[in-house]
């Protein structure tokens, strides 16, 4: 079995642009990708791509080969979907891939464009990610979701709107020199508390906003990093999916996330790590609260205790576990289908030394990626290190 | 590296049933399959889903999780999407999961619903697999697509509009008997050639229907079906993917489909067969110059002689290589996101006998099965062979 590389990166700046079609974003993080791996298009075997909405924002399905196009990849493509977790998904079959022996080289990325739906649209077309029948059609959507999520925690294991808006003000101030960011923009509690109320206990600065972006990560296999010389520090060594059932009535609690528990679980195992080993994490922070139910699924908090940590200061930048220094979904921005490969992107930066929040890793050798899908119903993690040569 | 045998299969009737959603179709096929495997559900360790125009037609994304739901299947899903190949690429995607070890049991299949759309709307919606800047807008449609294909061909090497009737007629009189059909209604070539003009030189009996549907396959391992004496005698030989361009006017000609040769070239190279071995063939017919390009891709016929092989008799039930038994796309019906594994399915049945269309081919021991996305800018193949045991 061959070890995973993680060759190159590409990122677009997120945030609005809704003059940009989606390929040319893909063509922008998927080509800087390519020369940041320096790596040759025609060495690439195939392109593994997430997007969740292309049907609804630009009329656009069967994105495998035309992003393929796009970067001027001469391979098979397929895309993958499994809402925000779409990119996740793409990635950890590039692992696998990889893995089997099967490809040497793969571009992973994904890509999304929401603004151009405004606000409403978007906020509707997110909704496909809920079940339809028994969810949207009473009226709910993602925000007023997490939102339950967020009242059974706080009715479970307690927290404050204080405890989590110190979240958004954390992620805020990580963003604040990430120049992908969609905010660089510092935030206090106040302006958390005192925004317009979302859905009850989640204001507007709890959730994250509507973007466009792409990312992509070449992924190699340890020889071919070793045959060309790569500089190719860092490795996905673990990888974990879990599945749950789609709507929350039909689950057991609301207040974690067992899809979460049960990539982390299959991730940490895979690579013969645990959660004492990770040294920085970026999670999927939709909503203040999912940061929290993501904290606790991937074992880095006790149940119960992750809503306090970024208000006692644990997961800052300075703290002895940061998560999210790319800024998180929060203040990065989060086009869906993007996400996945983005925090990919993020954490071999952060562990390469190439990231502006590098400083505040500079030990760090081991990373964390968490990525979910709806309410949670998909989840995918993943575990990358660095690796001594 | 384990053999794939496939234990089961599941498909509801394909047709027009709008007022069934796309889960109680796929519970159906999925359910339908496991009872036809004789294999536990909870044995089944992921749900591998294709599905191309949910957004659309359902307003419902992120179906991976909602199927495994519907079928009962506690364990992590992803759904795959290349347009009208999409389960076909979920197909792959399966079979190289049991090889590699990573599963034993997995329940692979599709759904699209569609006729509640109307035909004009799911017209639109079919759209989406094509470029949506630089074909779409200009107001090309699938059937328009494949008229360029077919005059192309025409033009290149010859053939008439008699000849691709003669493929209609031979997949209607295929379907007679195939109580799962759209139709069940024979059709002479008059009937074609003076039917409704749909785009120069097809018309209305040129092209599949609008149809709803699911089908599903259970993919298990040599040793699973070993161990638990499941009477799984055929297998999943050779599986092979190919991508091209997108857009119909970057390519180099129209009167073939590369990405059709790639897959067909992979997937026999994987069996260790070569077109000579084929007994039977499902292929993409969702036009009936597509099953010309298809039998030329697949090797089954030289390029330019596939356009008279029904009229000749050599594709038809009694003769020597019979294509689309089931009917194919054509008369059985074209529930995009069933079709690649449907295909599976019927090849699965003719193999093993229970196939109302089995007695045409009793001596069979090789199928093959070609899935296409678009104008062919994806496509997959897959062999199947009876095994021994």
């Amino acid at each position: 079995m061959s070890g995973v590389r993680v060759a190159g990166v590409g990122l677009t700046a997120f945030g609005a642009s809704p003059e940009r079609t989606g390929r040319d974003l893909f063509a922008e993080a998927g080509c800087d990708a390519l020369a940041d791996a320096g790596v040759d298009r025609d060495d690439v075997e195939a392109l593994l791509y997430g997007n969740f909405m292309g049907e609804l924002a630009e009329h656009q399905g069967h994105q495998g080969p035309l992003m393929a196009e796009a970067v001027g990849i001469d391979a098979p493509a397929t895309r993958f979907e499994a809402a925000c977790a779409s990119s996740g998904v793409a990635v950890r079959e590039g692992v696998k891939r990889v893995r089997n022996g099967e490809s040497d080289v793969l571009v992973v990325g994904g890509t999304e464009r929401m603004t151009n739906l405004g606000t409403a649209g978007a906020t509707e077309a997110l909704a496909i990610a809920a079940d339809d029948l028994w969810e949207v059609r009473a009226g709910m959507t993602f925000p007023g979701a997490y939102a339950l999520m967020a009242q059974a925690y706080f009715a479970e294991y307690g927290g404050t709107r204080e405890d989590l808006a110190a979240i958004a003000v954390k992620n805020h101030e990580h963003a604040l020199n990430n120049e992908k960011a969609q905010y660089q923009r510092a935030i206090d509690v106040e302006t958390v508390i005192d925004a317009p109320m979302v859905s009850e206990p989640l204001g507007l600065y709890d959730s994250c906003p509507i973007s466009d972006g792409a990312a992509a990560v070449v992924l190699v296999s340890d020889e071919f990093a070793a045959e060309h010389d790569l500089d190719a520090s860092v490795a996905i060594t673990g990888t974990g999916q879990g599945g749950d059932l789609m709507a929350l009535h039909d689950r057991e609690y609301l207040a974690r996330s067992p899809a979460a528990d049960e990539a982390a679980e299959e991730a940490y195992a895979d690579a013969g790590v645990t959660p004492a080993d990770v040294d920085v994490a970026e999670v999927h922070d939709c909503f203040t609260i999912a940061e929290v139910l993501a904290l606790e699924s991937l074992g880095l908090c006790e149940v119960g205790e992750g809503v306090t940590a970024a208000a006692d200061g644990r997961t800052t930048k300075d703290g002895e576990m940061p998560v999210n220094l790319s800024g998180g979904l929060k203040a990065k921005g989060h086009p869906v289908g993007a996400t996945g490969a983005s925090q990919i992107c993020e954490l071999a930066m952060l562990l390469r030394g190439d990231h502006p929040n590098s400083d505040a890793v500079a030990d760090a050798d081991t990373g964390l990626a968490h990525n979910a899908g709806g309410t949670v119903a998909s989840a995918v993690v993943h575990v990358l290190e660095v690796m001594e040569s």
